[in-house]
């Protein structure tokens, strides 16, 4: 359950609508995911968000797949269920083998004991990482 | 400051040193960070840490690079510093690009804002994300 | 599903009901949620909770809507779904507007991005800020 | 210590000068904070984070006081060092008092402590909230 | 819903079959829990988690009750919905009371309340605690 | 540097010098450390946190070590610099030995490592555990 309504494309505004377009033609899908339509309630913030992701996201110096591990990495250690979900998937298809999968989940994992041994001891940044 | 102190190789107990000398050999380095010096005083926790790391980060079917922003990553939303310092020197020997690294800020920050944003509203996962 | 049972009014020992009777007159309600409930099964907890929280939440120098955005705030950042919810709610009786809480989420969203990128690139704080 | 150096203006490309320039015309003042000269290594997202962050926390429906305590709130949350004391200072030039600070400081401690209690006993969300 | 399947005990590999035959031994216990059944993807985290928690959690100079508490506080302030509810089950069965059940959470509780507070006025570690 | 300015005893007002008091009768030292003197900024609140962890630390029915031990896993996991080394030193002032506190980290970094695969997977919690 959200704290607000999810807006589908029959019921948007004009404005709203146009960023649905956009999204859909981007993905070449009709499908559009619940976040939008939550974000929907606030057109200015669901227009930004949409196209500096859109950007963000798109062609760069980083392949497709290592950005969508990137944002799966932040999800997880940010505990956000629904962004887990939707980049688990995207990542997938943008061509996650189960195997990188489970690389990636033990990367994760082993970053999260050594965050948490490293916050324990309160270890101090070594001067040559200072350099 | 660290709540334990550093061990240096001298003072290393041979448990310890194994691991050191290992460190050094996997690394071709004689430097030994912070990290390891704090967790010396729990020698089993040291060569399990250790051992594991060098299993997970070494080859395998995601690139060099690709694991360590994933660590990154994982270590920036754990707001852990030494990791973030540690890893990001990492990267940059495995041959993180500036340009690289600008596209990789500006996933992390876009993560952040689409993970606080989702948990904010609650949205529910979307059925077609659980097929 | 919580880790306890709920303790329903005519289940509660007198020193519970005592505050469950303050919680309902505070409100002019009968309604008591379930945080209190789960809660019921620590008395003292409950009774300094529920104390100290009318207190910090009653009249003051911030006005009654502002106290909960910044409760908003810290459970979204502590991503905390049940008091998400009741807070957004909360917030909705003291009169939040739509378009308020469009700009609160703006809000949200781009703390959580900046709090990423400073994190990210370890910026150290000006001398400015100190003074 | 930070992962990038610090630009400086005159060191600065054009892009960054004319970010850096708008950033001293809204505040009316010569002062860059350290956070865009860091972030000025990315010259497009410190475009995109300094004119949505101007528009964010600009003229709206919430005042600008509030704005600032929500931002703290998050900051705090999140562990954000330098967002915490930047944001304090910007509250306190917005008129923030002593009595406002040690207030909201009880409402940041309060809520820390419920949202753990509630977290501890996963407390279910009452259907009166989803209405 | 998890990003994976469960893996039951007939659909395992013999790898797998091995681990959670060490499971069961050690618990007396022909159940299996849902953690182990999702990590089966990944038969060599699997393998090395397992082993290390059992010997992590196994005996020791803490006594059994007081290391799941440990093990309850960490998951709660990572906000772990599925590790709280199996620890606090856990220390159930290690002879944990309600009372102690209502101590252990008034701490948690306070823990969180003073954690917010020190971060929000970044407080400066006493010389003295360096010592 | 902390936000606010540290109030010494000399400083002090009565309601303070009172709190000032009774934290050095209990501890049995003039030591006062810095979270109360950045906390008397705020006397309502230094006053009931100051009484309430008194209470909530002192004798029960959890021994006094464990209790410091859950103290710093939530001060670690919620990465509380100052609180992570305040509650350290305690624990050994409370017996916590070398041998105790290598388990303790031991745990520590495997509940950080579970959490976080946990939270990768989104496992669902078992109905066993919901009985």
């Amino acid at each position: 359950m959200s704290t607000v309504t999810l807006i589908e494309y029959e019921d948007a505004s004009p404005k709203v609508r146009a960023v649905y377009d956009d999204i859909r033609a981007a993905r070449k899908s009709d499908f559009i995911n619940n976040f939008w339509k939550a974000l929907a309630h606030s057109p200015e913030t669901l227009e930004r968000v949409w196209f500096t992701l859109k950007d963000v996201m798109g062609p760069g110096t980083l392949d497709p797949l290592t950005k969508e591990l990137v944002y799966m990495a932040v999800s997880i250690a940010n505990k956000c269920e629904y962004c887990i979900h939707s980049h688990t998937v995207a990542a997938r298809k943008k061509g996650m083998t189960d195997e990188q999968y489970a690389e990636f989940l033990a990367i994760v994992g082993m970053a999260h004991q050594t965050n948490g041994l490293v916050t324990s001891m309160q270890v101090p940044v070594d001067e040559a990482f200072k350099a």
